[in-house]
C-alpha cells in the first residue's frame, strides 16, 4: 500500500501511480466507521470489535517474477523470504505485531515441486522467526510470471499505531540501518553484473540487501511503543520518495543532513566501482526496507535507545520543517538545496 | 482456500493439488493458539483479541486471465465483480459477515486506464451492495496475464462459524440456488461457442452464471445464525467434488437423490443442444458458488425458511451417511450407485 510511480527512478516508473489506482478503486465507496485507517498508508487499520482495545493491521504486497525479482539472481528461498518480508515491513512501519499471513500464488508450469518447496522454505523460515502463522492461501496454475502475493495481518493497540500523518515541524527524522545496499545490489547483480570487479563480501552484502531484506519488526514495534514517534513508514521507494510521502501525509517539509545519511559501506564500494554516487543510491535507490520516522526532538535519545534495545540501530538524519511539501538537504558547507535529482547533483559537484 | 486438483474435471486438473501445496507451505510451522481454523476450509478463523466475542474470517482467491476468465467473454466489470464475489462466497460459506477487502493487481501493459476503471466499477458495485470497504491494495505492473487477487476479511461470533467438519450421519444436505449454469456457460461461450444455436435468454443466463456469480452472503449468514447447520462450503469445484470435501472433513459419507439436484433450466437447454448430460454439468461442472450444507434433519424446514427469508432458495438433495468417504447417488428407480463418473453414466443409461 505504498505509493509508487516515482518517475525519478526509471526501474520503478509506472504509467499510473499505484496510489492513484487504489484511490480510483475506492472512490465513491461508502466509508465504514470501522476502517480506522484506509488506503494510502503502509497498512490498513480495522476495528473488528468496537469494544476491543486491539485493531487489525492488514497489508498486501506481491513479488512478481521479472519485475521484483530475477530468477537465478534471487534463489527460490529468497523469493519466499522477500514476499513475506516486504509485508512484515509494512506492518512494522505502522507499529503492529505480525500474527498471520495468507499466501496466494500464481504458478507457471516452469516451476517444479522442488522449486516451490524451496520458495516455501524461505517463507517458512521468516514466518517462524516472527511467530507468524500461515493461516491460508490460494494457488492458481497459469502461464506467465510467478506471482507470490502475501497478505499480512497483525494487531496494534488503539492509539498506539503510527501512521505517516502525525509528523510535526521540529520533529527529528530517524532512519534505521543503512541505505543504498539494495540499489547497489540491483546495479551489481541485475543491471550491469559484468561491468565491475567486486570483492565477494561486498557482493554478498548487496545481494542479501536486494533479494532478502530484513523487516524491522522489533524496531517498528519498539518505536511505536515508546510513544514519541509521530509518523513512520518503511523506505521501500527510496529515502527521498518515502520522505516525500511522510511529509505529504503530515503536511510538513523536511531538511536532511547529507553527511548523516547512513550509506551502507558496501554501497559506497559498489558506487565507486560503477562510477555512481553512493548518496544517490541511498536517496533514490529504494528497496532498503528500513524504517523512517519522525520523533519529537526531546525523545531522540529514547528512540535511539529503544531501537538499540530491539537489536537494531538508528540514526538522526534531519528534521521536519514547517515549509509544507518542501524537502531540502544540507551539505557539509551548511548550504541546503532542494531534495531532488538536481539537488544531489549539486551536492556531488 | 478450497481444495482443488480434482482430476475428474480436466479444466481444473493441476499437477499438484492446491490443498497439498498449502499444506506443504504450513508444514512444520509452529501452531498459534489464536488460529481457530487454519488452511483447508473456505476461510481462516483468527482470534485478534482473546477477550472479544468476534473472530476474524480471512480468505484469499485470485482471478487470472486465461485461467479463470477469458478477456472478451467476461467484460472488465465482470472480472472485477467475480474477483470479489468468489471471496465473499468463501466468507458466506463459513457464515461470516463481510467487512473489508484488500485488492492486489498484477497489471499487464495491454490494459489501459479505461479498462482498469471498468474492472474497478464491477468490484465497487458488488462491494457497495454488501457494504464492504476496500481497505487497501497493491498494484504491480508486469507482463503476463492480468491477476486480480482479493483478500476478503469479515467477522463471525465465536461458536457461530460453520466449517466443513461438523456434518453428522443423518444430517440433511441442502443446496442453495441452481447448479450447472456456470458449466453450461463455459461450454456455450468458451469451449465450443459456435457449436450450437441458443436462445438469447438462455445464453444470457449461463453467461451471467459463468462470469458474474452472485455470492450467497445473506443465505450463508442466515444458515449459520439458525444454529442447526453442522457443515457448509461453497460449490466452486462442482457438487460432487465439494460434497467429497465436506464428507472428508466431517468423516462421513453421503447419499444424493439424483431427481432432487436443482439443475438450472438454462443448463438443461445447453446440455441438450450440446448432447451433454445436464446432471453431469450440475455435479462436476463447478463455479456455481452456491452453498452446500449439512443440517440436522429436524431443522430442515427452519433452514429452508431461513434461506427464503434471506431472499434465496434452497433444496433438500440428500443426506449424510455413516459410511465414511463413500458418496452415492440414488436414481428414480431407488437404486443407488457410487457418485463418480461411472455413477452418473449408469444413471443416464
Amino acid at each position: 500500500m505504498r505509493q509508487t510511480g516515482d518517475d525519478s527512478n526509471p526501474q520503478r516508473a509506472r504509467p499510473i501511480g499505484e496510489f492513484e489506482l487504489i484511490a480510483r478503486l475506492t472512490a465513491g465507496l461508502p466509508a465504514r466507521p470501522d476502517v480506522a485507517l484506509g488506503p494510502g498508508d503502509d497498512a490498513a487499520l480495522l476495528a473488528l470489535d468496537p469494544d476491543s482495545p486491539w485493531l487489525l493491521a492488514a497489508t498486501v504486497d506481491a513479488q512478481v517474477e521479472g519485475r521484483h525479482f530475477v530468477r537465478g539472481v534471487a534463489t527460490p528461498e529468497d523469493v519466499g523470504h522477500k514476499a513475506l518480508a516486504v509485508n512484515l515491513s509494512d506492518l512494522a512501519a505502522i507499529g503492529a505485531e505480525p500474527l498471520w499471513a495468507l499466501v496466494s500464488l500464481v504458478l507457471p508450469p516452469s516451476y517444479d515441486a522442488a522449486e516451490i518447496e524451496r520458495i516455501y522454505a524461505g517463507m517458512r523460515a521468516l514466518a517462524e522467526r516472527y511467530g507468524v502463522a500461515i493461516a491460508g492461501g490460494n494457488v492458481a496454475a497459469a502461464a506467465g510470471p510467478l506471482v507470490v502475493d502475501v497478505t499480512a495481518l497483525g494487531r496494534v493497540r488503539r492509539g498506539a499505531a503510527v501512521t505517516r500523518a502525525g509528523g510535526h515541524p521540529g520533529d527529528a527524522l530517524l532512519v534505521t540501518g543503512t541505505l543504498g545496499a539494495a540499489a547497489a545490489g540491483l546495479l551489481a547483480l541485475v543491471l550491469a553484473p559484468q561491468q565491475a570487479e567486486l570483492a565477494p563480501d561486498v557482493l554478498s552484502f548487496v545481494r542479501a540487501a536486494l533479494v532478502a531484506p530484513q523487516p524491522r519488526v522489533a524496531e517498528g514495534r519498539a518505536l511505536a511503543a515508546m510513544g514519541g514517534v509521530g509518523a513512520m513508514l518503511d523506505v521501500s521507494d527510496g529515502l527521498a520518495a518515502d520522505l516525500r510521502h511522510l511529509c505529504a501525509a503530515s503536511g510538513v517539509g523536511a531538511l536532511l543532513d547529507a553527511a548523516a545519511i547512513p550509506i551502507a559501506p558496501a554501497a559506497r564500494v559498489v558506487a565507486e566501482a560503477y562510477g555512481r554516487d553512493a548518496l544517490e543510491l541511498a536517496l533514490s535507490g529504494g528497496e532498503d526496507y528500513e524504517l523512517l520516522c519522525a520523533v519529537r526532538a526531546e525523545q531522540v535519545p529514547a528512540a535511539l535507545d529503544a531501537v538499540a534495545r530491539a537489536g537494531g540501530m538508528a540514526r538522526l538524519i534531519g528534521e521536519l520543517t514547517d515549509t509544507s511539501g518542501e524537502l531540502r538537504m544540507r551539505g557539509a558547507d551548511g548550504i541546503s538545496v532542494p531534495l531532488d535529482l538536481r539537488g544531489w547533483d549539486h551536492l556531488r559537484a
